[in-house]
């Protein structure tokens, strides 16, 4: 039997090209061979400040997208958080095996707490207790992750473990699956491609407007004239042609920007075209899908009846172990 | 239209007259004017350790005791906390809008994290905010409570507040009814009269034990012998008098003991054959219940059905009004 996988979506409105090669891809290479189920957390979401508007667009915004880009929900299940609030009904459970001192050595919130101090709530705080649950409920073994939520599935792992020696076994351990995409730079080529920066290229932009992303993006800065040799190692866009260009063009590129043979102009249309090439038909999917949103929503709903299915049976056995039925 | 109210019953086993005299005889009175909701809260017991085996005994006893000394299922409901789990949905929605030095405030939680130095956990934190969904959940707006949970009461309106300022107008203001019955103490005539200390007398108590803890009970200690006079208003078995006795017993005692006219054993009897006069029928109603327990159990679906949908309303609109509909 396959192992059961669990990921997280967020709800974030725009879905870039670091996400989709620091995750989504991964996701859409372990579809056949886990038995996956992607979740869109919403009851994540609504730890930060939003508008409640904006909301429904960006779930069915990121369901699109993803499907778009390879979660066929044909092999494997989407579907929104909040659809299934056994989850939430799990995360209390977990919270009372859960010693502050763990939570308060989260680093993310700390630095969720730096970034938001006019609201550091309880639910950025219990944040890692409600992702446990997520991936708990389902028994989930495998959980693909970047370095950062490293710290998180440790802590998912060691309140599987308490909740077990407390109650009796029904948790198997989470692992971690990490990515080893490189971080992908924005295109500002200073900090991580993220949507809070403005410097990304969605995976569902328009041609035109990726041309005039990439046409400005930030190169190997002492390459200041055509003339000048630059250093693709230090080049952000080397990094996207690792990505995306194929490998003569790769080792042309290297080789021929050291010594300005290639002109970054030129290089940009390279990469121009090959990340057109790939985006196309992610593009032109998704346009199809976000036309029907009502078959998105059927979609989500669908999942969320085979979550709910899975969620009670465990949620079940919990009880009885606990003396709560 | 009554107003709600809505109360949490703890399932702590055995229920004691302290319990009785300060908590569910002023319930009783409470039953005709408000639309009362009376809730065993498992989900927060389990934030202390507990013996998984005896739960469910802890829960259907405190069905039984409470119904039998006046929670009539036909004029209130009776429900467990974790069947109806919109408790634990709102609670998580509701931590979004805690902030974490609210919760760091409350003196229960100090006080209960140095009695369980070594299960500090985050559902013993966030044990007020499930206690404000419980509440919010029914929008209810009294809530009859001792001094100690004044300041979860206080959370809780806040937590309403901030969620109706931010999401729109939902919750009405919860408020409390505070109990001015005296402190009940126990039979040591030193702490609060508690299950944990072993000082109590049980509500379904048989008479045989009640006299034989009365009869050992600690009352004025500077009264060593039978011709030395007390002091009525030191002695703890007085206070009993007052809820149990006649008024003209109690103005004897009061009198007699301060002039050695009356002796300690005489008036333990006279306290004795009032107690067992109150909890007789009490104690009878409660055998009855207790020997057909499916018939407690029903009472219990019953009454969580009857609130699941009116959770399921309130949580509708709070998904709708956050745009997680």
């Amino acid at each position: 039997m396959k192992k059961r996988l669990f990921s997280g979506i967020q709800p974030s409105g725009e879905v870039h090209i670091g996400n989709y090669l620091g995750a989504i891809k991964n996701w859409v290479g372990m579809i056949d061979r886990y038995d996956c189920i992607f979740c869109i957390v919403d009851y994540h979401a609504i730890t930060v400040e939003y508008d409640p508007k904006e909301m429904q667009n960006r779930i069915i915004n990121a369901a699109a997208v993803n499907i778009a880009a390879g979660l066929d929900p044909n092999k494997c299940i989407l579907f929104v958080q909040s659809h299934v609030p056994e989850h939430t009904e799990l995360a209390w459970i977990l919270n009372t095996v859960t010693p502050m001192g763990h939570l308060e050595r989260m680093t993310q919130f700390k630095d969720k707490a730096k970034q938001h101090r006019d609201n550091i709530n309880a639910g950025l705080f219990t944040y890692p207790v409600l992702q446990a649950a997520d991936i708990l409920v389902y028994k989930a073994e495998a959980v693909p992750i970047g370095e950062d939520q490293v710290q998180h599935i440790e802590l998912a792992r060691e309140i599987a473990r308490k909740f077990n020696s407390r109650y009796g076994e029904i948790f198997p351990d989470p692992k971690e699956i990490l990515s080893d995409a490189p971080r992908i730079m924005g295109i500002d080529g200073k900090t991580k491609m993220s949507k809070s920066r403005d410097n990304y290229i969605s995976l569902v932009e328009s041609s035109e407007s990726i041309w005039k992303k990439l046409s400005t993006a930030v190169t190997d800065e002492n390459r200041k004239r055509r003339t000048d040799p630059g250093n693709p190692e230090i080049c952000n866009l080397f990094t996207l042609h690792k990505h995306y260009s194929s490998i003569e063009q790769i080792e042309r590129i290297n080789r021929e920007c050291r010594t300005a043979e290639i002109g970054c102009v030129e290089c940009k249309k390279i990469l121009y075209e090959n990340i057109i090439k790939a985006l196309s038909p992610i593009r032109e999917k998704y346009e199809e899908l976000i036309k029907d949103k009502h078959s998105i929503i059927d979609i989500l709903h669908e999942g969320a009846k085979k979550c709910k299915n899975m969620a009670e049976i465990t949620m079940a056995e919990v009880r009885r172990q606990m003396g709560l039925t």
